[in-house]
């Protein structure tokens, strides 16, 4: 056990309740003591502007890309260090990340409340609507806005939003359910807007669905720039009750770290302030390529305009065979490139086949350099198979976690619950979602997001899915969905594997509890599907169990509770070399089913 | 096992799909085979009338008494016998008990439908709405209905409901939830009734809650009169896969049974009809005055005008101490007397104290008889306990049976979800609750619906609670109410005792998650309780856990996530001789708390 010394904040001008800027007086404190600290604040309200905050460039993955960034504190080459907020509430001004963890060891971060007087999205409560048109009040004291050249223009501390970046502009909320209203997905469209006399801005479009009087919901405006927390190239960091009402970016977003421990996060919109939906602009917990252990246990969503939990790496696009050993790559993915930590020496990388999905086989990193930000050669101990093409791609399995993730509620948030991608072992278990998409997506592609990897070690246990999938968002094709994006499978190639999921309760409206592409070994048992009318089934899928290119699966022993939909078994390409589709009943009491 | 004797209801003229009444066809196949027989019916749809019911007098527990009944189908002194249907509807017209077995043993009666061309309950939508009245519109065909005498009156086969039996008149269904509407309970009262030139029913009265326009809700007209399955005095039963989407009373009536085994029982709104919300008069699975075991798996309730479940006895009142070894007493609820067999000899009976609910102690039955339907007189081995006096009351603990209630689903009903009060041995897990009262309600009084008995053993565990309590009704002070009506409580005499709640999930948008009042040794452990934002928290109690007059209470290591209300625990009269009341806070990490 490190003995950390205790360091008061009190003690470098770091007083609560004052207006001050903070910023610069972490950094002085932090400058005396980068080791061995535990940093203890006065419980109390503490501003940061973006004005003094340290600006530096960083290649933020799954982020619009834009330098230099804004870091407000910054932990920075720091070891064992503990910053407790004691329960304080910091309030930033401005584009900005609030905390950063970089190159750092041993970090703990905990009792902090994140929240901005003029939050970085906005909110907004439907007054009028129409197939040609939308209103909505918008609060202008605490969302400062207007129109420039038609088009609705949001106004903050030293920033200002435009029409480029009011994107899924109204993710629409239901007032009766506070969860995002049933089949309303991505579908707001309006690129003309006017203020109206009585203080109401209208959407002009051509609206389908048309958005419900007295719905409200999140105006996305800002571009995705600033995480609430960025953590970057450490190991051993724990994140402990930290409520964050707000953030320009990614909730916490984790890359290229080892070891990490996040406990009683919540998103949470902040109600005193009024604001009913707001939390967060994008994903909760987004940890891309990183290693060692993840765990996130009882944290709480809600109101994230993007998924709360995405683990993944970063695949990249061969576009050069140089010689036997040496190839040339590019990253692909518009928000997620310069990574010069993408493979380390020694790392093991995997060879993808990009149309098949399947791996060619492995090699280790003997160099790796950026030749520009979206560009790389990389070199590997021994020769590299036969058959790469420009076109494959590869991953980095070294820089992949494993995850733990318990005891968590997923309240309604746009997109999906939990989205993995990771070749470790993954446990979900004990959760409850309430997700608008499906609650657990694991996918894996090489061709659009770039998100790795293959899954070869998943178990998801005792969770409770209530009513998931009332919207349709990308890849969502069961309450579980395991969608990978392979243009060609092959049965006998399957990308994910071992696949576990058990003694689940799903409450289902509609067909599709699970829906699976590309696995070898799944199980599907013990689990309990209960008839849910809340809404009106409306997928494409009109099965239970969805089967693609699947094999050694178990289905056996799920008890359906009332009329559930289907109670069947839709299998397609199942035996080798066809793509033949068959059907089978799911016995409601239970029985044996085996593949 | 014993050999049964595959009979095929067709060769009794039990041919399916004709409008022929079934009624006398299934009596005479029952007297050729009383005995060892298993029934098998083909397929299809089958019409009982209730003009060729059976008639007999039958006093029903908690139902309104009326004598004769009728009784389309009735196992009477039968032994080891299997009713299958083979997944065939039963559809009633008039009212009837549609399936009753009396002193009989060994039956199974499986995989059948019960519903009614025209329902004894009604079924309407608000289409306009305000303080004074309110429009329903009410579908003529399928629940024909009149104005007389400016009320509504509905009519069916061989029935008119009149308006003194029109009572808790609309039971309303949120049109987006599809769950009982939030904090509506039984409020609606309207004494004058008007048809409208376009068709539909105006409510006059003053409204508070208002109904919405767009919601939907049960009428629920006729008195309580005939349960869907009536099982009386018979033992060894089992019914599995029985749908029932209509009632005249409570659902399946069950009283001074032994062993009962209840699977894959669904009480369900007839949605191909168009029905969508009411399956049921009242109760779900009443079970009164029963002994040996109670198992209740698989089943799934929703849109019930009464609790799902409820187990219990039926307590009496002493009226008078004839000697050392005699008393006189009554049946004293309106709905629940005439039963000769209350007791039989040998029985052990407690001696109940009407203001502590203190037991005196027990003694056994050597002689019961009813001196009217709502007199008896009864005479005990030994003597009497001292003190006992007129206003007192009696309860029977050999007429108690264990209850295991697992793997259910506890739909929107109007009222509670499951109420117990046995003193034998309890487990109510693996079950999700959406129920719009408590989920659990632990009840017993000898004072006003004289519902005994006390518990000494209930286990409440690995159960989903999602979002109850959001309407009030009687009794219903937490999400888990241990509410024994107790007109005097008294710290050294708990009325309940042994209740252990672990492992359970609450989403929670109001404060009260426990109540408990009069309970020796309670434990609630690792729950976990997640706030929610669906409604607004409207309850009386604002605090987390709630404790009135218990003692030995354990609470510890339960996780909250997110903002939970309250986050603390009162408690009042915990020390003895005094109504204190304390304020203690629990922790959200899960530490310990023990009183």
């Amino acid at each position: 056990m490190t003995t950390l010394n205790k360091i008061y904040a009190k003690d470098f001008g770091i007083l609560p309740n004052t207006s001050q800027d903070m910023t610069n007086l972490f950094a002085k404190m932090f400058a005396v003591y980068p080791s061995h600290a535990h940093f203890v604040l006065e419980k109390g309200t503490y501003h940061f502007s973006s004005d003094q905050a340290i600006q530096a460039d960083y290649y933020f993955s799954n982020t619009d890309q834009e330098n230099p960034r804004h870091l407000s504190i910054l932990i920075k080459d720091m070891d064992n260090i503990i910053l407790d907020g004691a329960g304080s509430t910091f309030i930033y001004a401005g584009q900005t990340t609030p905390i950063a963890i970089d190159h750092s060891s041993n970090v703990t971060v905990k009792d902090i409340t994140i929240d901005w007087d003029i939050p970085l999205s906005a909110e907004g409560e439907v007054v009028a609507s129409c197939k040609e048109y939308v209103d909505m009040y918008i609060d202008p004291k605490m969302y400062p806005h207007s129109i420039k050249d038609n088009l609705l223009c949001f106004q903050g501390e030293n920033w200002e939003s435009s029409n480029t970046t009011l994107y899924n502009p109204f993710v629409e909320f239901d007032h009766v359910t506070k969860k995002l209203a049933y089949r309303t997905g991505d579908f707001f469209n309006s690129s003309k807007h006017e203020q109206l006399e009585n203080g109401t801005i209208r959407f002009h479009g051509n609206f389908n669905p048309i958005p419900t009087v007295g719905n409200f919901g999140v105006l996305r405006h800002n571009k995705r720039l600033h995480p609430g927390l960025f953590l970057n190239q450490s190991d051993h960091l724990s994140l402990h009750n930290i409520i964050i009402h707000n953030t320009g970016g990614l909730g916490i977003l984790t890359q290229f770290c080892d070891t990490i421990h996040y406990k009683g996060i919540r998103f949470e919109p902040n109600h005193s302030k009024g604001r009913r939906v707001i939390s967060g602009h994008d994903d909760g917990l987004h940890c891309s390529n990183n290693r060692g252990s993840i765990t996130v246990e009882n944290c709480w969503f809600y109101g994230l305009m993007d998924d709360p939990i995405n683990v993944h790496g970063t695949s990249v696009r061969i576009t050069k065979v140089v010689d036997s050993h040496t190839l040339k790559g590019i990253f692909v993915h518009h928000q997620a490139y310069g990574f010069d930590c993408w493979s380390e020496v020694g790392h093991e990388i995997s060879f993808i086949e990009n149309l098949s999905m399947a791996s060619y086989g492995t090699n280790k990193t003997k160099d790796f350099k950026l030749l520009s930000p979206t560009e790389f050669e990389i070199t590997f101990e021994d020769v590299i198979p036969e058959g790469i093409k420009s076109g494959d791609a590869l991953e980095n399995l070294t820089n992949s976690p494993s995850l733990l993730c318990r005891n968590n509620y997923f309240g309604s948030c746009r997109a999906r619950g939990v989205l993995v991608s990771t070749p470790r072992h993954v446990i979900i278990e004990n959760n409850v979602f309430d997700s608008a998409g499906s609650g657990i997506l694991i996918a894996g592609d090489a061709n659009e997001w770039y998100e790795s990897g293959a899954c070869t070690d998943v178990i998801i246990r005792n969770n409770h899915f209530n009513e998931c999938v009332s919207s349709m968002y990308q890849f969502c094709e069961g309450i579980i969905s395991i969608c990978p994006e392979i243009p060609q499978p092959v049965l006998d190639k399957p990308f994910h594997r071992n696949i576990r999921i058990t003694n689940n309760t799903f409450t289902a409206f509609d067909y599709s509890v699970l829906y699976a592409l590309s696995v070898d070994s799944l199980e599907f048992s013990n689990n309990k599907i209960i008839r849910s009318y809340m809404y009106e089934p409306y997928g494409n899928r009109h099965h239970m169990i969805n089967l693609d290119y699947c094999q050694n699966v178990r289905i056996e022993n799920n008890a359906l509770l009332g009329d559930v939909l289907g109670q069947d078994i839709h299998t397609k390409g199942m035996n080798s070399g066809d793509n033949q589709e068959n059907v089978m009943p799911i016995s409601s009491t239970g029985a044996l089913q085996t593949l």
